[in-house]
């Protein structure tokens, strides 16, 4: 423990992801049917960290954290529920979005961690509307500002009461020179399509835009009066409901708390351990194959609920890469290895494919598919190590394609034979990446045959030459070079200026077509993390730092 | 001319974009029939600003000026040439990218400028490509690194001297901290599709990759021995000139000096005059209908030349907006006027369309389009102004759809009749944004019909009323509200943190979908922006800073 806690980064203290609802401060989901309610009451006392109290329903990482976990568990939990309605506990306002004294006190590594985690959930949010038929809309019984009205732009109605206060706004620009940096620029003009000038002049009104205005500039998709509010909510979300192929009658599995234990420089999960090398400034995760067969069907794997090893194994990747994303911030390079027996992966690969339709197994997959993203997104650089006694197949295969590069033994070090790995089906379309495509289609852009050619490889044991070949993995070293490369390898991307990797991996990462997705991770984030940077927003005279303070910030009025 | 200078922000003196071949110190054009060889021999000791030598055709923004210039004329004076061979006039260097010396004392301000413009000019290359009939190619007799390779990445086909140096590299990230930004991140890997690993190898290899590797991995199209460069480069290049719709037998037109003239707060073109207004942050770009008929034909078009008022304006709205972009940074708002007889610039807008086919018609359009996009990615506010006397129809009325926000007076202010505006057929295709759509539809994404409904407007006087219905202006203001209206508007504009409107406009600027353009613009140069004011690499300590004094960069191992 030591040893970790001596290496944060961030302003606030070591970050545990890891909650239920039992421990929850600002949110309470309230489930009536096929209709949840989540409801935001932020505990102003409750801050993740000292300094600050989050007044006004504003929210910090903590919040987040419960939000994060609150979604997850309706997908998992609760097959029956089918339309979920965010809205607020707190009269008059919905949400006032981050809490800006939070952001004026924390370092810029914690602001723009926080920012991405935020984007992750409300992408969360829309991957349950669209994926899972479990559709968000937002009840807004009050204004909802700046990351208030971002979160509404996640689910996909926004009813707005109109009480001749409540107004929706984006006041980021005019009150703290920083940008809606949780997807509320892209999602204005790209999901709602709001026209730019009208855009253009909602984002510079503090005040925001309230009643029939917000309806016809598109903001938001009815307002209703206060007396028919709850009535017409409840009325709207049972519309979405109808529309789910949830099942009504099954029962949800609980996911229990994840078991995680912590000694000097390693984590152990189920199936799953990092060990920390601060020396080297890396982090491996090595993923460990099921122990034991796959069950025979979606009744069986309904009985396993948690201790599924595809849903455990997600669960495990999941907290690992946001562990070492805010807690772990001088481990520049994440080295993912596998061990264990890759026939079993394969089988539980056919068995998850041939049950894609059922509920479970659809989250099990979606949920899948979200963590292999979150690793996307993730600024460290990433490669994969295919040693003998590893299991790179099917759903692991994919992070063969998911990291800046692989590298694969050809040949032996010891008697154990030389490794090889597999594809599945799941390699060609469950597991889409941000831009839409699956990640061998990403890496196939330029090679017509590429995905076909690896098609007709599914179920062949690949060794190093087989997997060179296919175009699978980036270079194959033999037994005599290869801990010399290694070795190499991680001391070279050491020596480079974080920054500069961080930038050149998120420009070469999403080629191909962009989604509301990568426009948001790539585009806007950049742009957020660059005026985080600036002066005018985060100097000791600027807005973010002197709000609330009752002075004025001072621009450097130069246009860049 | 004294208030321009005492304005100057950049690290630069004043910059002047007009330049003639005559003028030229480090490129030369040489034509051979339709084949045009554009030779780089940058001389070092030329540099735009002192402090630093052109090394090794290693180029700063006075070269690039250069550069533009060329590509310029080689399309408008040279109809007869159909390819174009960029290749460099130092052995064994093709180029050796921006200069990092310079780089390493420049503003923030001016690297970013800086890069945008060199942005500019590679996309107007990639544009002659495909759009003018002029293909671009790349004679690498020497090794293309950062910058260079960028520049040769804006071509069509990639030749590389195959004498056992030369090699084509983005030695950014390992050697400065920053990023290939001028395009090269991205030409990579969508535009050439080299897979994302090979991409990620390519990019942290100082030294770069040469002959058959640089084939296999898509970098270059191919190797060619010494001895038989210069043959198969022009074999190629004739390949390239044979495709081409460009016509044989026709007479340039010459791009003589524009007339500018400065005076105080004010600089005057041909059709176009800004007026600055240090005050109030403020430019003024008022932009004067033709002052005779259109011409007849296109015998005619091409007597007048650069006359021809839709080639005057272009290319005088060009030169306003470098000027302001670099020698006026804090100048945060532009506001785009008009003035003259609207029904002339109809005339002109269905001479242009009726004679698309012709070459040069065909190059005014493309040119008043590079120019449009300018103004789009401009950091800049852009506010357009409809009052009595105004012309803006057909070419001049897409501004109005480029613009942050537009306002219209409902009404009159004097003895004059109110405000017109006019569509022409121009609106509809003629000038398209970086994302591919024209600027009605990228402002009517959200409005299935309004595209249709606008299209059924061309040719008709909209009073301010009729272009509200139709979505065509942001507001419309009476007479009794438009001069409060207009300086509170110039007024709270001028109170925003100029980055965070930087980082706001870049958001809404550009819904809809994306292209190698956008991301460039979007994407890579806004990573590239927070790398740039970042201590690893700006700082005292940092990379960019300490490039061949020996010292070595410190980084924060911090990754953010």
């Amino acid at each position: 423990m030591h040893a970790l806690s001596e290496n944060t980064g961030g302003s606030a203290p070591w970050l545990d992801f890891r909650t239920e609802p039992a421990k929850y401060r600002h949110w309470t989901t309230e489930i009536d049917g096929p209709v949840a309610r989540l409801v935001m009451a932020v505990d102003e006392d409750s801050p993740q960290a000292p300094g600050y109290e989050l007044k006004l329903n504003s929210y910090d990482i903590g919040v987040d954290i419960e939000l994060y976990d609150a979604v997850q568990r309706l997908r998992f939990e609760h097959p029956e529920v089918k339309a979920v309605v965010v809205t607020s506990g707190i009269d008059t306002m919905f949400c006032a979005g981050a809490n800006i004294r939070m952001l004026g006190i924390s370092s810029h590594a914690h602001k723009v961690n926080f920012c991405k985690f935020t984007n992750e959930t409300r992408n969360a949010i829309e991957d349950a509307s669209r994926h899972s038929g479990q559709t968000y809309l937002a009840a807004l019984n009050g204004t909802a500002a700046g990351g208030g009205y971002e979160l509404a732009l996640a689910t996909e109605y926004l009813m707005l009461i109109d009480d001749g206060n409540a107004a929706v706004s984006l006041p980021e620009v005019p009150l703290l020179a920083v940008l809606p940096g949780t997807g509320g620029l892209t999602r204005v003009v790209d999901k709602r399509k709001v026209r730019r000038d009208l855009a253009d002049v909602f984002c510079t009104v503090e005040e925001g835009i309230k009643g029939k205005r917000a309806v016809q500039w598109r903001l938001v998709d009815e307002t209703v009066p206060r007396s028919k509010f709850d009535e017409r909510v409840k009325e709207k979300a049972l519309e979405f409901a109808a529309e789910s192929d949830r099942p009504d009658d099954e029962q949800g599995i609980e996911l229990e708390r994840l078991q995680r234990s912590e000694e000097e420089n390693e984590i152990r999960y189920p199936f799953l351990t990092v060990t920390l090398d601060y020396e080297g400034h890396s982090a491996t995760i090595e993923m460990q194959a099921p122990d034991e067969d796959a069950p025979s069907g979606v009744d069986e794997i309904k009985k396993q609920g948690v201790a599924f090893w595809p849903l455990a194994i997600a669960r495990a990747l999941d907290d690992a890469l946001l562990h070492l994303r805010f807690n772990e911030p001088t481990l520049g390079t994440l080295i993912i290895k596998t061990s264990g027996d890759g026939a079993r992966i394969a089988a539980y690969d056919a068995l998850l494919d041939a049950n894609r339709d059922d509920w479970l197994v659809r989250e099990i997959l979606l949920y899948l598919q979200r963590t292999c993203k979150r690793l996307d997104v993730t600024s460290r650089t990433t490669f994969a190590f295919v040693e003998p006694g590893s299991c790179f197949v099917g759903m692991l295969a994919d992070l063969l394609f998911a990291v800046d590069r692989s590298y694969m033994l050809d040949g032996q070090l010891d008697d154990r034979p030389p490794p090889v790995i597999q594809l599945t089906e799941l390699n060609f379309g469950s597991l889409r990446m941000a831009n839409g495509l699956t990640r061998l289609e990403t890496r196939f852009l330029g090679d017509e045959d590429g995905v076909a050619n690896a098609r007709k490889l599914i179920g062949e044991e690949l060794d190093a030459q087989a997997a060179m070949d296919a175009g699978l993995i980036t270079y194959a070293p033999d037994n005599i070079d290869w801990d010399d490369e290694i070795r190499l390898l991680l001391e070279e991307r050491a020596s480079f200026s974080p920054d500069a990797l961080t930038g050149m991996e998120a420009n070469l990462r999403f080629a191909g077509p962009e989604t509301l997705e990568t426009k948001i991770f790539g585009r806007l984030s950049a742009w957020q993390n660059w005026i985080f940077q600036r002066p005018n927003a985060a100097g000791e005279a600027g807005a973010l730092k002197l709000y609330g303070t009752g002075k004025r910030a001072k621009y450097d009025r130069g246009r860049v």
